[in-house]
């Protein structure tokens, strides 16, 4: 009897030792977000210092680290602050009269977000009214923000100049503009995100896990506005994100960016729609593929995994991005390269188009004796064409997001050009302004 | 002692049993022409009646008789022989003149083949020249070809009429359009693709068994001419397989399929060039996968596994012909359905584009006093933008074979579709022939 006891006993413990092992490997194999349950320090609402953060989650905050010296460059784009003005001179002419025809650098690491905000020269080009930029222009590049949205309202964005606001703003971007302290959560932190998706009838609050993993790259990572004098920040999502149906609501609120120079054609500048770009039924999207999958994959410091901050191109650790779902990354970035080959070929076409069409606009403006509803139109359809095209090309995936829609947005805007272009001729019934290639005149 | 021996002798029996069983199951999962050491009936060189394969390989004779009653549609083609001149009825515009414009029906299955071709209103256009329909018209319609190309030479094709090689031709596409009897192997068997293999410095007996899985369907399935006064077949491949490479050796040779009533413009006509357009960089060719895994995927009667030769649209099976790599085969419609419809859209848009220009051609031509270098040039853009829309036009997949390329060449085409037109304006210095839309006019 007593021997039953021990053996019954003695099995009882392997068992029990056994199944405690198990769940200590899972515990360990979860992302450090899921597994820390017993945080050592606590962190305050909103808290803007990602380094205090970065205590609980060393792994997380040391990769974010990496953003401010990641600049490495892909073949179209990347890390490094190279100028689009000079890689590509047609856009100092399809900017022409806006400030990013002056300055126009690609964007670097998250880390880098606030330098680089308050050094672009487009800050200071009208100096002489302090409201020129306004604070609104902070409000993608600090995780200052929550808290000062808590605090003072979005609206005291507008109230303040840019240069009113810096004393505020001490963070570049970092844990507070996607986490909610203590769960760990991810949230929508800007409130032109959360009022944008209730407009639309959407509650960021019933999304699931995955879909808030491309969710709270929205908070940023879109195309947006300043809505009226007050300089609002508004996203032009209320007639859906496809890129027709932003044309027509800035149509049907009557928004321009600037007026083209000479032409007065009003005139549209995209920021960055990668969300709505990718959410455009590309092929990842449709598969639940989430923005972080590939650009914060899973990596392992020793036993342990965590969701890498260090947000760049896949292209730079392919192995590791693409590999989570992908057996040959080899082919992948092959793929990437020919995909993005042709959208950038078919962007210079669009280009070409583009200018060709406000270079007759021009001639047919200052001919002064044009027909005003032809000129009208073809104004209108320069502005459609070029928003085309900048919905791509300021995008930052060059094309690869969405190959198909790329190249479907950029067909659109190349017949667009041409049919601006004819009716600018028409306008006036001079021949002249058909010529195409204008761009080595314009240079 | 003598039980040891029974004992190894017991164990060894078993092993051989074992191992025997093992060999067994693997012979019956290889496809079935790996699979048949021992064929039924011997097949001689080329026999063109499939029905005599058949007796060796049933599973694959029966299914290709399938392709008689297949006749299903998909969203934007299928396998029924509806007319794509009322579908899409600009097409009638854009081959006026050319019998493309009177008959252009879907292509029905591989057994339909050869009565399709007898009666498309196509042949008999122009009764009163026997010659105005040359054999080569039979040469991708029939089993009895790779027999008629060895004993008569491809010349014979070029000297006789449809109608006098009618008699020979008794058997629609089979089994030696693609393998060697006895061997089974997949071979080349179109002279014009050998020939144009050759120039190109590639000799098909190199490729893989995965390269001649696509290659053989390149028998047929490419873009092609008649060369010269003999009508000689001929791929255009000398330069590349791309459409741009396909066009300037159309350049060089001066051919054209057609002239354009009223303006004289020489036109091409693509045929179905799914060989040139898949392999272009295509996502799925890229990756490794050929024709005949999504077409003629692998299925089961029983316990035998067997290539289905009942060809058609994989959306009409998806978990055959998807499902062998794509575990989401909902998800792989779904995509496809997406692209397609852009590219459908697109391709409308080139249309339209197109229709504009020759209208504006026809305008200019009709005025009598157009700059000739001005008007030449018109109608060569127009001969290039409708050949590459035709290309993404005529090819089987409304684009999916090759999604980015489609969308990459039919913004090339609208491009120079505007061109064109602005050309013809300019010739004239009409401005009424800026126009667009004219589309509903021309109806």
């Amino acid at each position: 009897m007593k021997n039953y006891t021990t053996l019954i006993l003695a099995g009882l413990v392997i068992v029990l030792a056994a199944v405690l092992i198990g769940v200590m490997v899972y515990i360990q194999n979860q992302p450090a977000e899921v597994r820390a349950i017993q945080p050592l320090v606590e962190i305050a609402e909103m808290e803007p210092d990602s380094a205090r953060w970065g205590i609980n989650y060393p792994n997380q905050y040391h990769s974010l680290l990496k953003t401010e010296t990641n600049n490495i460059d892909t073949t179209y784009a990347g890390s490094s602050q190279f100028s689009w003005l000079e890689r590509d001179p047609r856009q100092v002419i399809l900017f022409g009269g806006y400030p990013f025809s002056k300055d126009y650098n690609d964007d670097r690491g998250h880390a880098n977000a606030l330098n680089d905000v308050r050094e672009t020269k487009r800050l200071n080009l009208n100096d002489e009214d302090p409201k020129h930029t306004p604070a609104t222009c902070y409000s993608c590049k600090s995780s200052d923000n929550p808290g000062l949205w808590a605090e003072l309202g979005m609206e005291a964005y507008d109230a303040m100049s840019f240069n009113e606001m810096t004393p505020n703003i001490n963070n570049s971007i970092g844990c507070s503009n996607c986490h909610e302290a203590g769960t760990m959560r991810l949230i929508a932190t800007n409130p032109a995100l959360i009022e944008a998706l209730e407009r639309q009838g959407k509650d960021w609050e019933t999304y699931s896990r995955q879909e808030m993993r491309s969710l709270v790259c929205a908070n940023c990572h879109v195309e947006y506005y300043f809505k009226g004098d007050g300089k609002y920040l508004t996203f032009p999502w209320d007639n859906g994100t496809k890129v027709e149906e932003i044309i027509s609501y800035y149509e049907e609120v009557g928004f321009k960016d600037w007026a083209y120079p000479e032409t007065e054609s009003p005139m549209l500048k995209a920021q960055h729609p990668e969300y709505e770009f990718f959410t455009a039924g590309s092929t990842h999207y449709e598969a639940g593929v989430s923005c972080a999958d590939c650009h914060m994959p899973y990596v392992r410091d020793g036993a342990t995994k965590y969701s890498s901050h260090d947000v760049h191109s896949p292209l730079l650790n392919p192995e590791e991005a693409c590999g989570q779902c992908h057996t040959n990354t080899d082919y992948v970035v092959e793929r990437v390269a020919i995909i993005q080959q042709q959208v950038a070929e078919t962007k210079i076409t669009a280009e070409d188009a583009i200018i060709d069409a406000m270079t007759a606009i021009k001639a047919a403006v200052a001919a002064g004796n044009a027909d005003p509803a032809l000129l009208d139109e073809a104004k209108k359809l320069h502005r459609e064409a070029q928003f085309m095209w900048d919905f791509i090309s300021a995008e930052n995936s060059t094309g690869f997001h969405n190959p198909e829609y790329a190249l479907e947005v950029l067909s659109k805007s190349i017949d667009t050009a041409r049919r601006a272009q004819m009716l600018a001729a028409q306008s006036v019934g001079d021949m002249s302004l058909l010529e195409t290639g204008t761009y080595y005149e314009n240079k």
